[in-house]
């Protein structure tokens, strides 16, 4: 029986989730639950995951939610995993848990947090806002200079300074990528200062293409989308004498 | 060598990591880190962990910090750890896994926030702040409500419904007794409605003792502490005029 993916790409845990089985030569298939439509809080969905959270698997009768318990299963699980995705050895194993549930304590929706208040909010009805996201901006840059000094060293290319990417390289460089939506010049800003997260990302994307370029190409079309919203309300100011966001809170 | 605890008993992250080495006969040297005196930030701190956080803990020349990691690690490397802990079965595993990464995606900081907006705030200099209070309120009665109906169930005396508790248990039961430190009625108001996890929290202390409830004393300890400044600062505001929240923004 084939393994179910129950995801939304424009999430980072669903997009990881997917990359690691098309890099991993894992058959599966891809069931589209659509946050903006709120399919996950479909009854249908709830009998997958009472959660009613995606990323959810279900592997035969075996259900399964939250995307790191996903990833670490799937590396048990399936025959010829190569050993650094999730390595067997003790120490090198408890490096790679201390990296996932960092990024689970300290950036917690660090990038989507930014995304949200910077440029998406109007996508579902709520107004941008400056000051949140100038919050999650010094939070966030604050955990990427803590990915530049400690989890990125001299030696290697990947984090904990490995030769070869993780389970925890895949999950927060998806997680990273979802700045890929917000303008340029706002990307420039954030990551710019961080040159050892940049050559990272780079050496992540090249070490799993092209599955990693093919699942975040949805980030292009979001971006797109949002753009033609911006616009659309951009004219309605003249229309109006309003501003977007204040339209928005109304 | 032995095994280095750093830690500070007032986080529920540090106390799960105490009570395992102390219910599995695993020695140890507790080094307090004393948060409230800021030595995470000492350079001698980060020479044990660069992120400036506790619980971390050293092994030898081995360092290690995130207290989920540090719960899996110590299950791995100490000898004589009953399975039921992290067991090694394939589907079981997994979904103790799920509950911890649930755990840190949902339930981040739940009571732990509902603390510091409603009570103890003033000990760090900043106001109590009831809004945020009230919202945190909301998403922690949300999260209980997903543990009574889902994490819970009918079979068995915890999470997942196993006969024997997990880290899993361990940790969200720490994390839950965070809200010791509130007003009793706020406590009940808040877990009384959720009877699955009241008497879930009684088993997971039966099942602990005497560990669990003397590494938790700190507690009564904190929660005395807080009663003494707000009684302080109450008398001040009858010398003032000012309510207490207001001369703390000052």
């Amino acid at each position: 029986m084939t393994l179910k993916l129950y995801v939304d790409r424009i999430s980072p845990s669903c997009r990881e989730v997917i990359i690691f089985c098309k890099l991993n030569g894992i058959d599966f298939e891809e069931v589209t639950i659509s946050l903006s439509k709120h399919q996950q809080l479909s009854p249908e969905f709830q009998e997958v995951n009472p959660i009613k959270q995606v990323p959810a698997i279900m592997d035969g009768i075996f259900k399964l939610s939250e995307s790191h318990a996903i990833l670490r299963y799937l590396a048990f699980a399936f025959p010829g995993i190569a050993d650094h995705w999730y390595p067997a050895d003790l120490y090198k194993r408890a490096k790679v848990e201390s990296v996932l549930d960092w990024q689970r304590t300290t950036f917690p929706r660090g990038p989507a947090s930014y995304v949200f208040y910077s440029v998406s909010a109007p996508a579902v009805g709520l107004p941008l806002n400056t000051k949140a996201a100038a919050r999650t901006e010094k939070n966030l840059i604050a955990s990427l200079a803590t990915i530049e000094s400690v989890w990125l060293q001299k030696k290697g290319r990947f984090l904990l300074g490995n030769d070869q990417p993780s389970i925890a390289d895949l999950s927060l460089a998806c997680e990273i990528m979802t700045l890929e939506i917000v303008d340029e010049k706002d990307r420039e800003r954030i990551l710019g200062p961080f040159k050892r997260v940049l050559k990272w990302l780079d050496d992540t994307k090249n070490a799993m293409e092209p599955h990693f370029e093919e699942v975040h190409s949805t980030l292009s079309e979001i971006k797109e989308k949002l753009q033609k919203q911006r616009n659309a309300a951009g004219s309605k100011i003249t229309q109006s004498g309003r501003k977007p966001d204040l339209q928005s809170k109304m």
